[in-house]
This record gives structure tokens, C-alpha cells and sequence, in this order.
């Protein structure tokens, strides 16, 4: 069984751990968010492709969500010293990634084949594709101006008003090489518990995506990230509101129609199956929380039932 | 009195070291060599300027000779993990020195301009001056074809057959912005104990520098970096000899020929005195072992006892 996921950061990496244990590895693609890639100390740092390969390697830090486990963080300490911004604050060997990926890049490789090289080299079996190899930025429209999506999420800590977002450059993009293949030629499409605006909404924004999601004869199930009329983590709320979209498994299922099938949502949002019904969306209540990889791997077994 | 001095790098930090305890640090202007910086995982490396800046921040790392004390390397070790060259090993605290300056360049920012940034965040009191903000790089040809410098003297541990040293863009580079100016107002000029072949011979490449020394009313005095028939560290042996030059105090003067004046050397080599009186340079045997401070101070202050 050949299976495509959408992914954004933390919550899609600790689902992604779980399909990887519970099926062949590499039968697992995995469409990654790059629109809040930013640039850090002139380094290119793809926060949610990084998150995804970590995860899959073994070496995500548990804690963070996001970064190397038994980090450190030496060069920040220097970088401070220098004057340099550090609220995006990058440890030593994941330091390492981001070095690889720049030079890569302006040596005029794509973002697609350094990926595949930092994967290969950490072992990881999925196949990890950005959503494209042009550059598209989420941008957070405020009431003082346009953050990149690292200074909304990570500087500001989400503590300004979000009158909309948008995804410059993804009118230009194309999808990365394989992403309109590997959805067309999949039995199973998984939308990861993931931020419907800000981290899948920037792959869908890609054109050619939503109508492969659309044509596909693949099942199309998603994981809510909504859990109780609230975000599992992250701004998800602020954001599904700022699209005047509802903070709930209805929200997120108008965010992905009109391709999707199946929305896995909390035991506690088993009422919204009717309204999810209207939408052609069958729900299916379970345990979406993964505060371990046994549930990882449950939640996963779940997805994988709806194929 | 104001005092310039041509520097390489770690026999260079040490006297270096010893002159800014001994007069008023901001009446010291250093003429580094670039000519040995090179690219690593993509970032613009100036071991020179690095190790003289760092010896007078006080971080130099006194075992190596080179980059931060108190280093660690996790970055490097998770570079190795990628099959990144590891070579040229860079430390987790020195990085930040090289993101900066390799951003700041990127940014079209001047190496003399970041290399006056890094300066003063490290409280280095001496003005740092890059011999030029345009690239000389200097190239070691061997049997097998051309090298860069770090290939030859860190990669290959200088154990190839020198044919001879090229200075890449030389002919085309200008001296940094002070440093001819420096030269023409300095009471002293002090040609540091450095390969006079490949540290300090590049900064005589660039066109106006030899010019500028033979035109300067201030004494020129060097130390000679080699004692006894052999350099006191590195490949200046080698290098002397592929220039046709002894390996002796009267090499070094005849590379310094016709502006150098007064010549430092070991006491052991006091008997080339005549000779280098042949070449217009006055011998003054001296302790040119700097193994610690006090003897860094104590050259120091034999060499501006030359003013």
C-alpha cells in the first residue's frame, strides 16, 4: 500500500513516526510544508522538512518538538556575542543541516536533492519531499505590517492579531519533482494533524496539488488538530478564525474540501459527524492525542484502517 | 607612536599579543594576511585575521594555535555525519565568526568593514586590517597540480613538494581601505615573525604595499621566523627553499629586500650579521622564542626598542 502524507512540524512528525513503524517505510512519502522556511544567519532553515527528518531518525528533540535531542548550543552563545538575533535559536549539530542545505542550494542543487541527501544520510527510509523547490513564504498579516511566519511563530510568540496570511510566491511554484505523482499513484492520502492554514494550507496553495488531491482514487483522511474547540498546540485557532473559519473538525474539514474523506477527530467532537456528514466528510472519533509513540503507533493503525 | 605591523597568524598573535601590552593598543594598526582564507561548508574563513583577533581578544586557543579556547566541535562531528569534509575543523564557538562574516560579505558588506564589527564585539583594541577586501589566494604548485594554501598546510599537512606559490588575483587586488595611509604615517613598521613566503608574501603582492614600505620614513624591523636553519613552526623551510631562497635570517632579508632595516634574530644566527649588513639590514640578536606572555612582551619591547 503506497501512502502520501501532508506534513507540517511537530504534530505531523509524532503521526509520521507512527505510519513509519506500522507499514513498509518506504512505501511512505511524505509532502513536507516549506513556507515558513526562513533565513537565519544567511543559512536556509526548513523548520518542518528538519522536524519530519528528525523525528523519522531518531533524534528529535523530545522536548523542543523540534531540533537535535542532546543538544547544545555553543554557537548561539557566540552569535549573542556578536550582536547577532538569536530568538530563532539553532544548537550545534543542527547547525550542521542548515550548512549542508545552504551550500547545497547555492551551488545550485535543489531543495528536493539536498532533502534527499540529509535524509539518506540519517537513515531515514519515507521519502521526504518538500512541497516544491521554489520558494513560497507564508507571510501574517497584522495590524503593524507582514511578519515572515519564524517572526510571528517563534519571535512574537503568536502575541499579535492575525488579520489574514498569505502565501507569497506559491502562485509561481511548482510542486517538487514526484509530489503530483506520488498523490495520483497513491491508495492512501494522510492530511497530518497539522495547522490547516499555515502548515498545510501552503502546500494546497501550491498550483497543481489541490486538484491532484481532488483526482486522486486515493482515500483522503485527515487527523483534526483541533481538539474541544481548541489547537492540540500552536496558533491554530488564531488562524482558522482569521480565515473566518470555525476553531473546530468543522473548520478544518471546510478548510480541505473538496477533496477530503475522512476527518479522524477526539472522542469529545463525536457531535460534529452530521455537520462533517453535509460536507461529505465521514468522521471518525478516536484518541488523536500522541503524548507517547504507543499511541503514535495506534493513531496510526487508525489512519491506516481507512485506506 | 604609531606602529604598523604585517602579520600572519600564530607566530604573529604571539608578538602581536606583546605589543599591544606594550604601547597604547589603539596606536597599533595590524595589515593581515588573506591569503590563506578559504571556503569551508560554504563560509568564508580568515584563519589569519582570526587568529590574530582572537590572540588579542584574549580566546585564542594557546594548545592549537588556532581558534576559540574552550571549543567544542558538535557541529563538526554531525558534519562528518554527512559526509561533509572535516578537514579543516572548524569549532562550535569559532562558527559564529565565520556566519557572521560570511553573511555581512553576502550582504556586500567589505571584509575590512565586518572584520572591524567582529573587532570591536571581541574589545580588540588594534585596528584589524585585511591586506584587501578583494580575494588574493594564495596557490601551491606541486607535482600533482595546484593547491590551495589550507589543502596544502592543514589538509595535506604540508607534505607535498613545493614547485612554487602563486598569488591568485594579486595583480588585480587593492590594498584595503588604511592600510597604505597606515603605512606612510607609522613611526615603526613591524614585519611580524611570519612565512615570509606565504604569509607575509602575499601582503606584498598587493600592488602599493612594497611601494608604500619603501617609501615610509618609519623603521622597518622584522623578526625572523627562522632560528637555527629551520622555521620555528610551519612550512617556511619549504617555502624559502621553492623561491630559490636560503633558509637562514639572510633568506628573510632577501625577501624583504630592498625596504626592511633592522632584523631580529636568534642569538645562534648572530654570525649573519655581515651578511645581512651586506643587504642593508642591521642584526640585532635577540630571544626570538616566544614559548609565553613574558617573553611576548619582552620581544615586543625590543622590537619598538628599534623605533
Amino acid at each position: 500500500m503506497r501512502v502520501v502524507a501532508l506534513a507540517g512540524g511537530t504534530g505531523a512528525a509524532k503521526l509520521l513516526r507512527g505510519l513509519a513503524a506500522s507499514l513498509d517505510p518506504s512505501a511512505l512519502s511524505i509532502v513536507v510544508n516549506t513556507g515558513d522556511d526562513a533565513e537565519v544567519w544567511g543559512l536556509h532553515v526548513s523548520p518542518d522538512l528538519d522536524s519530519v527528518m528528525y523525528a523519522l531518525a531518531g533524534v528529535l528533540d523530545a522536548g523542543r518538538g523540534w531540533g537535535r535531542a542532546d543538544e547544545t548550543f555553543r554557537c548561539l552563545s557566540a552569535m549573542a556575542a556578536y550582536g547577532a538575533p538569536t530568538w530563532f535559536g539553532l544548537g550545534d549539530r543542527d547547525l550542521a543541516t542548515h550548512l549542508v542545505r545552504t551550500h547545497a542550494l547555492r551551488a545550485g542543487q535543489s531543495l528536493s536533492a539536498v532533502t534527499a541527501d540529509l535524509a539518506r544520510a540519517l537513515g531515514v527510509a519515507p521519502r521526504l519531499l518538500p512541497m516544491s523547490d521554489e520558494a513560497v513564504r507564508t507571510t501574517i498579516r497584522t495590524p503593524d505590517g507582514r511578519l515572515g511566519f519564524q517572526e510571528y511563530f517563534v519571535r512574537d510568540k503568536c502575541q499579535v492579531d492575525v488579520l489574514g496570511v498569505d502565501y507569497d510566491g506559491a502562485a509561481g511554484a511548482r510542486p517538487a519533482p514526484g509530489v503530483l505523482e506520488a498523490i495520483r499513484d497513491a491508495h492512501l492520502v494522510v492530511v497530518c494533524p497539522s495547522n490547516p492554514v499555515t502548515s498545510v494550507g501552503p502546500i494546497l496553495a501550491v498550483p497543481g496539488v489541490a486538484d491532484a488531491l481532488t483526482a486522486t482514487r486515493a482515500t483522503v483522511v485527515g487527523v483534526s488538530p483541533i481538539v474541544g474547540g481548541a489547537a492540540v498546540s500552536g496558533p491554530a485557532g488564531a488562524l482558522l478564525r482569521a480565515r473566518g473559519l470555525p476553531v473546530s473538525p468543522i473548520g478544518v474539514a471546510r478548510a480541505y474540501a473538496p477533496w477530503l474523506r475522512v476527518l479522524l477527530v477526539a472522542r469529545e467532537d463525536a457531535a460534529c459527524a452530521p455537520e462533517l456528514a453535509a460536507f461529505g466528510v465521514t468522521a471518525v472519533a478516536t484518541d488523536v492525542m500522541m503524548p507517547d509513540r504507543e499511541r503514535e503507533t495506534a493513531l496510526a493503525r487508525v489512519v491506516l484502517e481507512q485506506a
